[in-house]
């Protein structure tokens, strides 16, 4: 089974080049396995074109420890693991420095809801972290920058993604593609968002029901958007 | 004859990744048969790569009812229906989040004609829609949205395209072709019009005679561009 | 000899498309050939993917009239005579509405020389053409375009390109191929000054002596830039 | 073992074109053989589809007089010839005119570091040279360019870049493939600096311990990113 979990993340990984989301190696996906209690991430500095399913690491959720895989796991693994620990409902995550959602990151600023292309994907504002604290980044950095970001999200599947200040976005999902979907869709508003407000400059976000409903009639209960009913 | 109608909003909508004027799903063109009172969509939430002629949805104009097509129509449909039934001209209709023409709606802003780049397709600005009222958003949202379209166009043939605010562009024309065409055109100048106004932020409209004579040399009675005379 | 020119005119055209600098069918190259008096231009509203050689139309010089070819030559042929006409150091002409020369064209301003990319192609500032009156609009439209824009010109192989106010750019060369070569330089130059200004909106223009010195080393008496010296 | 470099060099001129960092023939790698006291560079103004290993030029390092090759070393040669003897560390040179690099250097502007992008590949801001005497352009000019480079770096592998003030970006590393890499994230961070400041006008530098942390696990003694431990 866990084969079947390295395939998942491998195409997850290459879909972000595919989709422009990185350069070199910057960025990585993962994917959790809740009964074996592992997650299985990408290896660390490896060339997406030369990257194959065996070479994907398989890492002890609890204790961190690589359990399979030759090669060393992506350096922002604690940051992953942080994450899937706080959020059960969680199967899958993403870290990219994307270029628009990195530079909202750099600014500092939370992405405000502005259209229906947003609130198809997420439900309310895209926030961005506070400023980590000296010894947070001193210490323990990759496990830090996880709970800073805890600290930001209140339902992680209702907006499932975030802009680390100075840093970049991580997004996720149920799996290993919804979290490289909110990847895409973040990066897209984060173009859009930048340039409405240089058109609008006091612009602020968009009606409360138009936002619910573009949202719930993709992720609601009775949701009846695309072919499953 | 309807086959041929399938083909041609399958082509229709092929072009907008084609134009890279889509994300994922994000886009829909449709063409309608008058005399049959029927029109071909696309259907919901499938991907361009996979989509062939046959899974084109045959609706009913008047009803809305799917006629023909083992998909569900794409849940814009009744946008499109509404636009149908109220501009007996309009022969195909097109509808995506295109990157500039939704950072504009989603601004809110009308797009002046600042250019003959403007003025070689659109007659005149591009509006945009006034906010949907919580009741229309509420009840019949994607029919609401063809009515306040419908509200703010005058003569649909001269400029064949509209913000949706806070949402994204609608174009149409005499054919899906056609408003494929219109579709490109917009984009390209939302992007324009977006930066000619950061370069000269006091920038309003073009020259009326220069309007005149680009768009008529296209499109007026007397046109004598291309080919065609 | 007719047959290579129309070859390098094709050429000169298909780099259009490859360089980025048109979208669908809006561009022209032409060349012209002094000895006999006729200019070769790009067919009018034809699909770039479409076009031979043997579709270039040939043109009488001074009458205007078409010589050679089954279709009507480009609707702004009468543009490229007035040109010709008045600069017999030049030998092709380009039209486009790429995208970030048209912006500069739409702000109806000059594009000021900010780096040593411009200076290696423009020897100054880039003008902007004044507004056409009503009545050069209604009369001999794309006669009176060339008009204006050999007003803006004093030394047209310094400066090989203009904008053409709310419309978009031309440029030219000694050979179509130059004129191309200028259109590509023009475009870039253009979307660097528009973002070198938004950093420093008080910028003006590069020192006289750096602009001297690029310029005259690929261009002057003693160019001593590349193989050839 | 030049046949060796000549073949590094040739590639790293290669990767600019891949990259998206030149147009026409807009750049130029280098790399040098300290033992030998030469340095190998791309021949002047010859296309990127062309060039082989064979066409690279060797020139002498102290005397910058050319010992083989059939063509003209690159016309900015006396530059890295100057980077070289002022820097026993560095082993290989880029320079070219990217996109917002030159956007930067244009407006004369240093590129703050703003996020960890930045701060994974330079150890601090990427500096803008002061603006060159009129007696340095007119004589010597590429030699005094390397000059005024070499006035504004202090520790050329921790900040492998720099700004030519109205011109654009020279980059540089142990290689010629790290001075390519460099010049890559130099391009993407400049953009990234552009629209965050947009963003945010008021926005400085992060934060030192951020810096520090991210340059450090990168490039520091104790470096521990990757699969190199």
């Amino acid at each position: 089974m866990l084969e079947q979990l390295k395939q998942q993340v491998l195409e997850a990984n290459l879909a972000l080049p595919h989709y422009q989301l990185v350069t070199f190696t910057w960025g990585n996906v993962s994917a959790v396995d809740r009964e074996r209690g592992v997650l299985v991430i990408k290896p660390s500095g490896v060339d997406y074109r030369d990257m194959r399913a065996e070479d994907m690491v398989v890492v002890d959720l609890a204790s961190g420890e690589t359990l399979e895989g030759r090669l060393r796991p992506s350096s922002d693994t604690a940051t992953h693991r942080a994450l899937y620990l706080a959020w059960p409902e969680v199967g899958g995550i993403v870290h990219t420095h994307s270029r628009y959602a990195t530079i909202w990151a750099q600014a500092g600023r939370t992405i405000p809801p502005l259209g229906t292309t947003h609130a198809d994907e997420f439900y309310g504002a895209i926030p961005c972290t506070r400023l980590m604290r000296t010894e947070e980044i001193e210490h323990d950095y990759e496990w830090n920058t996880g709970q800073v970001i805890i600290e930001s999200v209140q339902e992680p599947l209702a907006v499932p993604a975030i802009l680390v200040n100075a840093h970049g976005p991580f997004c996720w999902g149920k799996d290993a593609a919804a979290a490289v979907h909110s990847a895409v869709v973040l990066e897209e508003v984060a173009c859009m968002a930048l340039h409405s407000q240089q058109l609008q400059p006091q612009l602020s976000q968009m009606q409360q029901s138009l936002l619910d409903l573009h949202y719930l009639r993709k992720h609601g209960e009775n949701a009846w958007y695309g072919q499953a009913r």
